[in-house]
């Protein structure tokens, strides 16, 4: 048989670069033998995610299927749907079924946060009726340059540092993995031209996020041009130290938690003089813990509100005060004590 | 006697914002009682403090003096000099006597950090001179802003980002204070226009780093208009946090390193037992703390020397090796020993 001159894909057994860090990063995740279901919204990122996984799902064992899913936030009007259109199609080609999703409604103001908050529960849907236990979701090394980029100039303190996790679990047993994030825009690129892939582009650039693209297209070139072309790197090298290091006061803290804090139905009592002498920073992320651990709202939490409650933890006294979630937080015999005002 | 129409300062009594500042950052630094000797480039900062010192020192007790210490680098020529004779002359009209140090040639090139250390060395000099136990210099809210963007943008690790420190130790007694970390330049510019006072610009902008020139000029003023006016804060508020937290991770360092490390003469000892377990950060601390503590340079070693340093405290086996500053690294009987080669 001749050779195909018009080879679409790399041989059989000789990985593209893109296919080896996918394989990488998703290795040890027992990913061939679960369902996995993949956020695909039809841009590069995405597109490429797919094409890899499935270069190589068939070249291991195990018999966990693939599910792409498409969420539609309907900020784009009959440009999303022809997005939607053409991620179905794609799939179908593919031999992988998709799962649309739309918003109800389209949404009054571009609010990243509430998409988010969304998109997350329409891959969760998709996750629990398939029984998929993973999602991946085309995030790339350029998007956690701009993160950490991002949060850097918001002032988070160094756990919002640590960028965009590889993996994080998103409900009990599914967990949220983005196996490109060591790769770069550049590099998904020349891998969908090899294939000769296409892929949807967003013309009208309404992206949630205006700052986000004014950070990529504006911001970044100036400071590659500055600073060099190692600034994403470092930028991804602040968020593993950052990473690392909030993993040591994390321990510390879950340590320390253990020691004072106790929770009795739905409040928190925390022992103030187990936590005595200890820094800010631990005192800080012992609160953090128990507000996490109690599943209370965070998205009203602002810095000043942190640093309140953590100030709780050793004011020798202290009136009883409401925290954004309706929490009270109030003195009881030297104890702090955390509980929903109803 | 009637009101002076063209005031230059603030009334007796009534302090301007960058002098309550000042005061401020250098309450409880007992500098009333001790000689300072200020820094003073000419430029606006350096002048708007000596300024503001000069003005906060009669309002106190203490029979500490002030010194001013100018240095010249070479590096502008004609330009240089003109600035020491304008200094000299503005610290005699103040009544501050003034040192004058140059560097003995023109550097071949503008490296910045070989001119800190000349600075530094030359200050010092002048302290011990005068028996002062603090020297002031002039850094602002927005060099430690463009340090930390700088830093962040190398890659620096989380104590990198703690930014410009306000206070360090140069050597035995003698400290660096920096008292207008809190004030912008646009404050140090508007103080001394209330005060008519002039200063020395730099006209030909060959200041010794041109990354920061364009980081200043350029990149901050971009991000402002992209993420808004808070861009300064977050990032100060970046280096508090990060200063924070590398505090706890030093903390801890510091209790492992007495428990498992011991100097021998000029060499280090580490019992790798006693390690055992603890998060890599915390390792490589305390491998930084040895390091420092014994005296051995730090210029020449990368973050993948420390990496490589803090991975042979883990190791199974380990082949001995070099580090730059000629140290030598070798387990023995299960230690792991640094000591310099020669």
């Amino acid at each position: 048989m001749p050779p195909n001159p018009q080879r679409s894909s790399p041989p059989e057994g000789e990985l593209h670069p893109l296919e080896q860090a996918v394989a990488l990063a998703l290795q040890g995740s027992d990913w061939r033998a679960v369902n996995v279901v993949i956020a695909v919204s039809g841009g590069a990122d995405s597109v490429a995610l797919l094409r890899a996984i499935c270069r190589l799902r068939p070249l291991g064992p195990g018999d966990g299927g693939l599910i792409a899913a498409h969420y539609n936030h309907r900020l784009r009007g009959d440009e999303a749907e022809a997005d939607a259109r053409w991620t179905a199609e794609t799939c179908g080609r593919l031999g992988v079924p998709c799962e649309l999703g739309a918003a109800a409604t389209a949404p009054a103001s571009a609010d990243e946060a509430a998409a988010r908050v969304a998109r997350h529960r329409f891959l969760l849907q998709a996750a629990h009726k398939h029984g998929a236990r993973l999602i991946a979701a085309g995030h790339t090394r350029d998007d956690q340059a701009e993160t950490v980029l991002h949060r850097a100039l918001r002032g988070a303190g160094v756990a919002g540092l640590a960028g965009i996790p590889a993996r994080r679990e998103l409900a009990p047993g599914v967990s949220l993995v983005r196996p490109l994030l060591s790769v770069s825009r550049q590099e998904v690129e020349s891998y969908l031209a090899l294939l000769e892939q296409l892929y949807r582009t967003d013309a009208t650039n309404a992206q949630p996020c205006y700052t986000r693209n004014r950070l990529r297209h504006e911001a970044l070139p100036l400071l590659r041009s500055i600073v060099g072309p190692g600034v994403d790197g470092a930028l991804l090298r602040l968020a593993q130290h950052a990473s690392n290091q909030h993993a040591v006061l994390s321990d510390a803290a879950s340590a320390w938690r253990r020691l004072a804090a106790s929770r009795v139905g739905q409040q928190w009592r925390i022992d103030r003089r187990q936590l005595a002498g200890l820094p800010e920073p631990v005192l800080c992320e012992v609160c953090r813990q128990c507000w996490r651990a109690a599943g209370w709202p965070q998205q009203g939490m602002t810095e000043a509100h942190w640093r309140r409650l953590t100030a709780a933890l050793t004011a020798d006294d202290c009136e009883a005060f409401d925290l954004p979630g309706a929490i009270n937080v109030r003195l009881v015999d030297g104890a702090l004590v955390l509980a929903p005002t109803k």
